[in-house]
């Protein structure tokens, strides 16, 4: 039986990580989570799972919460992110919080030599160098949970890194796909929150809209198969079905394919190297669905992409640079305080305004995070 | 260096073969070769790769080569195919004749330990459970060449066979998979030497058209991965992009693609575990293909794959009555005796005339094979 820290466990991939463990009780234990507003949520998740160690976003619901479960352990805030990502009994870390505020966590559970099931990308993206380092240094595995770098990961079941010609990762186009950049002027938030194949987070379907998705997903393939950008291509592929591919020396591609659901890399990383059942998952039928589609992406229409190629080429700084502006201004449209198109746009003067800093600390690159959240926050 | 006995050196395996030794050689040595009737190219074989023996077909060949390169080993007739399959030099079989003809040499090579690349599918449909038993006591590895196989080979790499929920073997569909029954009745050999996306041999080009050669490849696969035919579904796929998947039982699927070209399964075959680059190959561009397509087989419009799947359930020596009757009455329809459709009835009515024998020995299999060749002629 594996035992589990579970960050982000009431969001999207958090609650889909529940679904494994009700799959596998005799497989998983939950031992630590954290959760962010969704007290009600929690509760559930306290009562089902019984987590001897829960984390909370604000003083208040830690009060509450405290109150009516005694028995508990409770913790909160950035603090308590780490303790129960760090939590002695864990095995595993399942990072599913959103956002770069996943970073010292997964820095702190490496250390401690737990293996790191990461879906939280912007921590690649923002500090890739330094999260590779320390796993390498702690000899600690970091499997992704994301599903083009789960269906890579599985590609390269077998195979050595040294016969790799090219990554492809799939995209699915988001919400906007089928719409010229004159037509996106105008589009609101409801419009972008509509993804066509996969049920996400909000920040993330917006991400997925402005392809700025696949762009950090560029970084973090970058880092999670130690190859350079050059050999990290981009695939626009509407069904969402091959999860991603790779193409080695011989020619030959491996992909991974499946109906989009988020359990099955999730699983992925909870029971490599083995497979366990997923008897609640849609079987693929190919033959229903008749027809794959693909498309070279158009690097001019999805700029988010272009920016973030750029900025990982560059290096240092510069992706967390890109992320905190991504970050900030995602932010700024979901709350209804830009048009979407400023998103790019706002993205674009940061990345301008920054001079890059090789191989920064973890402390230089906090700094620049939150000086680049400073500058978004400046121009709305 | 790995060195080679390879059978069946002028086909059109033989020759893709050859094109890997041209790209590495450095990493191979062939050292023993059979040939069928194309002396003139045989010549030009041993001009460049100065094999140490050549087995033809012939006395008559045997005399004349024998005359031309006194300093090389030359024997002939079905001993010499054994003789250049357990040549003491060679590390690896690539056996890449045609027919059942290729059994015993296959038989004979893994007695003597050699690791086998098995392009002869006949031998595993006529006698799979002799060859697989003989490959497990001699522990010997027996590596698929045929794309479909190795694409299944290549998607099981890291992979545990138990977590396996089903093969996909995609199909072309031949030459004639947008003609119905009616339309087949008058189609001529030419036509139907004519495949959409291989460039193959005469027999394999028929039982492409006929749908046998999916048929053999599910008896195949029974065999080389030891799965039942409940677990082997066949879905048809006209680019042949996707060479074949594996579904797992957690939902998850991992396919081999890339552009049609036999010598990168000769490849995996020869450069297993690892891979080489294949510089001369071409890479594979979905964007530029832009559509796959999938549909599922009909077994009533592919009959001889649904006698394929009967002969393989019924096991014994069904599945050996199914190849020789079909090698008889292909030769038969290329030599212009019978019509396109009668190659199905003739397969049928010799699989209705047979009662299977279970479990059977070397001499039974080459008893009924013979009986049903004869049975078979005896219908024209």
């Amino acid at each position: 039986m594996k035992t589990i820290s579970l960050l982000g466990a009431t969001g999207s991939i958090g609650t889909q990580t529940l679904d494994i463990f009700r799959e596998h009780p005799e497989e998983y234990k939950l031992a630590a989570i954290s959760v962010g507003k969704n007290i009600d949520l929690t509760r559930k998740i306290i009562a089902e799972f019984q987590p001897e160690l829960v984390s909370v976003q604000t003083m208040a619901d830690y009060n509450t919460l405290k109150a009516e479960f005694p028995m508990l352990k409770f913790t909160f805030g950035e603090e308590g992110l780490i303790e129960a990502a760090v939590y002695d009994k864990s095995d595993i870390l399942v990072n599913a919080v959103l956002g770069s505020v996943g970073l010292n966590p997964t820095l702190q559970a490496i250390e401690c030599g737990k293996t790191i099931a990461i879906a939280n990308k912007e921590t690649l993206v923002t500090a890739g160098h330094l999260v590779i380092e320390a796993a390498k240094k702690n000899n600690v595995a970091l499997l992704p949970v994301d599903s083009e770098h789960s269906a890579i990961f599985q590609a390269l079941q077998g195979e050595k890194e040294k016969n790799i010609e090219r990554l492809i990762l799939t995209a699915s186009g988001g919400s906007f796909r089928d719409r010229t950049r004159s037509e996106l002027e105008q589009v609101t938030v409801e419009e972008a929150l509509n993804h066509p194949n996969w049920s996400m987070g909000a920040k993330i379907t917006i991400d997925s809209a402005t392809m700025m998705n696949k762009g950090l997903e560029v970084i973090e393939a970058h880092w999670l198969f130690s190859l350079g950008y050059e050999k990290i291509d981009v695939l626009l592929h509407k069904e969402s079905i091959i999860h991603s591919m790779v193409e080695f020396h011989d020619t030959s591609v491996i992909a991974q394919l499946g109906t989009p659901d988020m359990r099955v890399p999730i699983q992925f990383a909870l029971s490599y190297p083995d497979r366990l059942p997923l008897t609640t998952g849609n079987r693929l039928n190919l033959a229903q669905i008749g027809t794959l589609h693909f498309q070279e992406m158009d690097m001019e229409r999805f700029r988010c992409l272009k920016f973030a190629y750029e900025a990982g080429k560059i290096g240092g700084t510069m992706p967390t640079v890109l992320n905190a502006a991504n970050e900030a201004a995602v932010a700024a449209f979901l709350e209804g305080k830009i048009r979407f198109l400023q998103i790019e746009d706002l993205i674009e003067q940061a990345l301008s305004a920054h001079q890059t800093t090789r191989h920064p600390s973890l402390s230089v690159i906090q700094e620049v995070d939150k000086e680049t959240r400073q500058f978004v926050n400046s121009l709305l």
